[in-house]
């Protein structure tokens, strides 16, 4: 593999990624829970997760497909597949989030509490499968991506803690 | 993807699995280690790592590469391809174990302390990259791997933790 296919590979995942991280600006409003709990009588996902942080996350996730489209229309071949894929991959990366704080709240952790591996590779692991149908990435660079993520994840959170946009560097 | 399919993944992926899980049994003895700490003062890696862990791990993974070559020779193509790949899996499987506990520990969690997503997907990772080179799978049955793998390693630990061979069920 040489540089070009590594930072193709970052293009791909591009959607997922900016999905991931705008709800840390555009979030805030009703929880998605409404309040619930599940029956160990914890949150079933808690305050963290919200309608507006979820479907904000899906709209910019999917406008950065249609920018990318008219940036590198070749990678994608047509309008349609680079909206698909960039819809597919922000809807599986806020959905994967969403099932990684089910877990967290499982596991007693508390909202905005980390949990090493699942924070980076949770969202991740979602958004690849569900873009899979659509188009996906060969072995190698799949793996490069799910092996650098953790770290772009780490470096975001970092940036976004000193911007004052997080409360916590993680 | 068929079932047959999904079950060749988890055929190619079974000496890190059982690379990961054979330190529980053969573990024990002096820790990598050897009791020094990093420069925030905590332990490098902690006792949990042990030689005895890594190079038994090392080896039951690449004898079960062995075994399943002459159960599906067809599969590997050669004895050398299937020892090397089951000798890389499990290699890669156990560094990617010590470089979690390298953070677990960096993170200021004990020794034993469930890190959810980097215990169940640290040393997959690291397995499949080292793999790599020798023999990949399409990434549609890695992402099925990806995937199903934390369940099967809850399940696991939940068995190991109830025949009373781990002290912790995760």
């Amino acid at each position: 593999m040489g540089l070009s296919s590594l930072l193709w590979a970052i293009w791909y995942i591009l959607p997922a990624y900016v999905a991931n991280g705008s709800p840390v600006l555009v979030g805030g409003g009703r929880p998605i829970d409404g309040g619930r709990t599940w029956r160990d009588g914890k949150r079933l996902l808690g305050d963290g997760k919200t309608w507006r942080g979820f479907f904000g996350g899906v709209l910019f996730g999917t406008l950065t497909g249609l920018i990318q489209y008219f940036l590198t229309p070749g990678f994608y071949g047509s309008l349609k597949i680079a909206l698909e894929l960039a819809f597919l991959l922000s809807l599986g990366a806020l959905l994967g989030d969403l099932i990684g704080s089910f877990f967290k709240r499982r596991a007693n952790l508390p909202r905005g509490a980390p949990a090493i591996g699942l924070d980076q590779l949770g969202f991740l692991l979602s958004a690849l499968a569900f873009a899979y149908p659509v188009k996906t990435l060969p072995s190698g660079q799949l793996l490069f991506v799910l092996i650098v993520t953790p770290f772009i994840h780490w470096g975001a959170n970092y940036f976004a803690y000193r911007m004052g946009w997080k409360s916590v560097p993680w």
